[in-house]
């Protein structure tokens, strides 16, 4: 484990606002606990970074596999017409991309996701739904939360 | 020059809303035409591509470089405290990036731009300042638009 990786916190507000899913290859896969549009967050383990761009090369590589990934899962398993990914971090400052998948006519298109208001937050069926198709479609890169929280 | 190349063509929406400054490795560097911030769009000169994800791993490769070249610049010169970085693509799908530099107290700030009112559009002497730095920071690796545009 690297020292960046010892030193890396999840942000309390991200803990409040998400259900931690699981962990991708340099990430924690939060899910926004918002059931009006499949929002997943991605949180590279590392610590103190703020900015995208000053991500090492390598873990900017493994992040942005991630995102490609996540992606890919947001179209197959939702109904979905776009993809939005960004890293904004003007209220969080530790760095998240969020990857959420948007429809025409959702509750707030065309506008974006971040300051419109919330839905109601997803119950424990629902998520467990999400995390077993995030299971079958990813396979071993994905290590649900469960297990390294009970080892933790 | 390739097929996708060929069949690229800014979207109206952005070629309105925008200065285009030049080009980067693969993409238009856009200046959104709105003093309030230091606001960057990199479209990547391919046709028909929507999604972020979609992009051939080589020229997301080059974008990639773009963003951060790009991010690192807006850091240098401008006096920001964030740079928000996105692909948001609800109302032009044509694939671009947006690279925003943003201050504490900005017009918006928490918030985000998009969807948040617009301010006066730039002079010309402040998009000349603003070309001359890009000049000055990224040498041959920034096409001004003026030399291309004066060969097609």
């Amino acid at each position: 484990m690297t020292d960046s990786a010892q030193q890396f916190r999840l942000d309390p507000r991200l803990d409040a606002d998400c259900h931690t899913l699981g962990r991708l290859d340099c990430s924690l896969l939060l899910l926004m606990d918002n059931v009006l549009a499949p929002w997943f967050i991605l949180v590279p383990e590392v610590g103190g970074v703020v900015e995208f761009h000053e991500l090492d090369a390598d873990v900017q590589q493994r992040l942005l596999g991630e995102i490609n990934l996540l992606s890919r899962f947001v179209k197959d398993h939702f109904t979905v017409d776009k993809i939005n990914v960004a890293a904004i971090g003007n209220m969080v400052r530790q760095l998240h991309v969020h990857v959420v998948g948007r429809s025409e006519g959702d509750w707030c298109w065309p506008g974006v996701v971040w300051g419109a208001e919330k839905g109601r937050g997803y119950t424990e069926a629902e998520v467990g739904d999400i995390l077993r198709a995030l299971e079958n479609q990813l396979g071993s890169v994905f290590v649900l939360a469960r297990e390294f929280e009970a080892g933790a």
